[in-house]
């Protein structure tokens, strides 16, 4: 193996459509493996890479392929096989013919000269020729690439028990772990070992999600979430379990210390729940789904900016979910999720500047935004085909004809498109934009309520607040407007309540845009600060204060359907670090970002916080504040 | 495993997909893979099986699913894995959900009551739900869809030499075999073994195309084409090598006896041949490309009807090169390929009768078409794109602006699709070929030459016999202008010579229209005889009556370049049945057929051919013919 820079490339976006499929087919639910239910996009399993060469002497070179490749490198004219050390000079045309069937068609090229470093183009037959991919993770030519490397640790239990003569073990906190089940009774059989996020989960062998056979030469159980095990027939004394914890690199770089110790654990909790969910994409939560959703994707966009500062595990993410043109179907099915795509996309380019990736996705976005825009009915609102899902939230929607909410998602998406676009193009969408919310305020505009109303086709003029909320969010409303939103929906209690963490993101990113901090403070001790009461050590899926820890593990009509390590849930790192600490991009200021501590909610902060790929230390003592970026 | 009709079954069209890919990846030269180099099309990676029952008792099924498949079964509303067997009774609906990466995911229902043979639907989260598909080849829940299933004869030499020290075996025709090689003598090692289409390719190791290992369990080499076997350092008493023959189960039916034994061994050969071609798809040739050629598969379609009657490999054929929607390149990259696949559908569901074939097949002729007619240029003529190959023949056309030949494909599949289309879309079509006709007939038709000239763009009025063959084959025109192309064209030894025999099909089959039996006669008996001189036991790609024996292997620049089992080799089957026995469709005949045994070329004549999926004996005694359709 050579000192040279060479890395595993691969056709733009295939490494991430593979191991996206691989990913969304990966959920396994009470011994039944539940791929996900949606249209999954295939990589291109036949591409040729090119590149030229000025050689200074005589050099060599060999070419590695992903698992099950078939192909052939070409020098000038000549033909060789992979795998075999090929010597040239001069002035050369090097090819590598690649086509593989079951895994990504990825090349590893090594030499001291001729290498696969950056400088190779590859060609689907289809499209013109691009530059050839890689990333940070495939470096090395004995990698497969069709597994993701992930880095390990170890961890021992925290506690052990006999329950009915089997074994518990807890660990500190939920992992993604391969078990290690080591029996220690002579002639004992390899049992069969019950995981959970919960001790009662783990303790009911009929009804948790994961049960698994250790490998019985490796003894190691499948890389699963798991805080507790449970061991039937096997008392402590007879087994040892540990655990390895298999992660990918994607380094937490943000701190958070204030004179509040709650909040700085709930950032901190929050901050450990996301690492978790933070696999080859971001994951909704580490037992489940563990399929690549776009709304929870969008999520964790915000806080991961604040937090990690890792653009590619982005950049995986929104590849992998938007696959490849032609779009026939929307993302995960549903409508807005395809609509919170393209806000993705926008939030993302506009939060690193990434040129390169918008000008990648930009044919994507483009397209994707034709077929929405196709869908729209004869007044210009966006309605769902027979097998589309309009979603929004799990809600009362009045779904009579086209629903408000939809329309505001639909707006700000083509507001984005406008201001991404060519000048060329960007009229096109900023007229469809303005066409869009003229409709949006003649028809869903209640002046009497004071409120955007679900549906103007029923004549029930109902209000949620979902769509008042989107116009917050997405900036769409004057000053008075938002105003009165505030008064007759976000606080009025006969407008129903928000249910769902996920659109409670939302509703606290609106309010925070409001001013409105202090409440949002109460509400993030009171909600999070209340699951951190009740023991959690990774935030939750959701959480209603009313029950008891026991009766919180339920969700979906499942007994243990709750995530209890889910992404969404560390929406306080997003909120804090913005709102709170104030930390946002500032084109205007000579080092880019500007901190705008909030008044009156902190007597001193010292933290660390991420921001479009800069790391920033901020600390207040109550009066000034002192900012800097580290290296 | 239960008495059923259970068969594996898939999304129509993505087994033939998957094995298509296959095959296109299959191809090695010389220690070198060489896939295919067009774009290949992926099958359906997630897809989910539905179908109610009403069960008149408890019954049990298991799901059984391809290499490396992911999924779970539904039973109103209760999961199971797969592999498990299940009850259940009364009104049940059954859904099998199914992913695989590297794999088609078919799946095997197997049960008394609920299992898979007709009535499931299948559906790729895209389009509506469709009839699963399956085989007669894929009946039983323990083969492995991956691989196609093979019948295996076993080949012991004709013939074995001691040469330089080392064993050369003969067998008596060329194979598609897997070699089992037995060193005989103690501690020999297992040694590599030279492959030959000729005797000389397998002494030459070099450089003849394949060589091979045996496996050291089974002591057999990769199926590979072979018909001689060179294994160097171990003589004939050291050593012993048998092959096992692996070829699809697609029987010849039809035979041929007339009182010329050349042209019964002609027949006899070719039959061999074009069988020894039939894989799982129509193959151009055993030892190379391997790769599905659309333009090859269209003869093959003709000899085919005439040979087996197996509609099935024709259909596999046309399915796996025709891949999903939306279609962006052309068919092996060549713009005639695609239209000779639009013909060769006609051909196929026309031949066959074939409604089904042609309503699934239809919406992918219309877009395939709809690409064709969006590369017309201003004048209305088919121009390639700047990837696209133009291909027609290897012959020295004159290229300066569109080539006639590609405007008559064009209007002959126009035709087609004009016959086939529902009445409504009909008129378009034959609207667009007639315009088509008359530009043709104004720029290319030149009165002076009798002949359509290459290039009206060049003014060089160059004249090939091409588009003139072309014309006359897809009937579009009149008996007069027939004529004069004979004259000026044909049979005018100024313009220059067929040179392929890939194109000599076209030729060949346009002298019998025009009523040249003799000629073509003599031309069957003079190159295929020809072949049969120097000892051939299956027909060439290419034979040049000039050159001596030792000088035929070479082709394409490449000294054993040359397929010496090549399915278009097989053309006097197509050509004897149809236009010397006479036999073809007659839909106004009350069989179905009609059979006029050419005047003047038999004394006598017994054969069997297929027609159309029936088969029938005809007898002829120089006066009376009799005809009878066989069980």
């Amino acid at each position: 193996m050579s000192q040279s820079d060479a890395r595993w490339i691969w056709y733009p976006g295939d490494l991430e459509l593979f191991h996206g499929m691989k990913q969304n087919f990966s959920r396994v639910e009470r011994g039944c493996a539940w791929p996900a239910f949606w249209k999954s996009e295939g990589f291109r399993q036949r591409v040729v890479y090119r590149r030229e060469y000025e050689l200074p002497c005589r050099t060599t070179f060999t070419v590695y392929g992903a698992p099950g490749l078939l192909g052939y490198v070409q020098v000038n004219g000549d033909k060789y096989p992979l795998n075999r050390t090929i010597a040239c000079e001069g002035r050369v045309s090097v090819t590598v013919h690649a086509a593989c069937i079951g895994c990504v068609p990825a090349v590893y090229v090594d030499g001291e000269i001729i290498c696969s470093d950056t400088g190779w183009t590859v060609d689907d037959y289809c499209q013109p020729p691009v530059p050839a991919a890689s990333n940070r993770y495939f470096t090395h030519p004995e990698q497969r690439v069709d597994t993701w490397p992930m880095l390990e640790r170890e961890y021992e239990p925290v506690g052990t028990e006999e329950v009915n003569g089997g074994t518990l073990v807890a660990f500190a906190t939920e992992l993604t772990a391969q078990l290690e089940v080591r029996p220690l009774r002579e002639g004992a059989d390899l049992p069969t070992v019950y995981l959970g996020e919960s001790r009662a989960e783990a303790l009911d062998t009929a009804l948790c999600y994961y049960f698994c056979r250790p490998d019985p030469r490796t003894l190691r159980c499948p890389r699963q979430a798991v805080r507790y095990a449970y061991v039937p027939g096997l008392n402590p004394d007879e087994v040892a379990v540990r655990a390895f914890h298999q992660y990918v690199d994607v380094p937490v770089r943000a701190w958070f210390r204030c004179e509040d110790e709650e909040l700085n654990r709930i950032f901190e909790v929050a901050a450990h729940t996301f690492s978790l969910c933070c696999d080859v994409f971001f994951l909704d939560g580490v037992k489940r789904d563990k399929w690549i959703w776009s709304g929870d994707a969008y999520q964790s966009l915000f806080v991961n900016q604040y937090l990690t500062g890792d653009r590619e595990i982005e950049q995986r993410t929104l590849t992998a979910l938007r696959g490849n043109d032609p779009v026939t179907t929307h993302i995960n099915t549903i409508v807005d999720y395809s609509l919170l795509w393209l806000l993705g996309v926008a939030e993302h380019c506009e939060a690193y500047g990434d040129r390169d990736y918008l000008r990648w996705m930009w044919p994507k976005m483009e397209s994707l935004m034709a077929l929405l825009l196709s869908q729209r009915d004869d007044e210009g609102f966006l309605v769902g085909r027979e097998r589309d899902w309009v979603f929004v939230d799990w809600a009362d929607f009045d779904r009579d004809g086209p629903l408000c909410a939809e329309q505001v998602y639909l707006a700000a998406a083509l507001g984005v498109m406008a201001r991404l676009a060519p000048p060329e193009q960007a009229a096109y969408y900023r007229e469809q934009r303005d066409r869009l919310l003229s409709a949006i305020e003649r028809r869903f505009w209640d002046e009497e309520k004071g409120a955007y109303i679900d549906s103007f086709t029923s004549g029930r003029r109902h209000v949620t607040r979902h769509a008042n909320i989107l116009a917050i969010v997405f900036e769409l409303v004057s000053g008075d407007r938002q105003k009165r939103i505030a008064q007759q929906v976000l606080f009025n209690p006969e407008v129903p309540r928000i249910t769902t963490p996920y659109f409670r993101f939302f509703e606290l990113d609106a309010l925070c845009r409001l001013g409105y901090l202090r409440e949002v403070l109460g509400e993030i001790k009171a909600y999070w600060g209340g699951m951190l009461k009740l023991g959690a050590v990774t935030f939750w899926e959701e959480y209603d204060p009313e029950l008891p820890l026991e009766r919180q593990y339920a969700m979906y009509g499942d007994p243990y359907g709750k995530s209890l390590c889910h992404a969404w849930a560390a929406s306080p790192i997003y909120l804090l670090s913005r709102y709170f600490v104030g930390l946002r991009e500032d084109a205007a200021s000579p080092s880019g970002y500007r901190v705008n501590v909030a008044d009156g909610v902190f007597r001193r902060l010292d933290c660390t916080l991420c921001l479009g790929g800069r790391t920033v230390r901020i600390q207040y003592d109550g009066i000034t504040t002192d900012a800097a970026e580290l290296p």
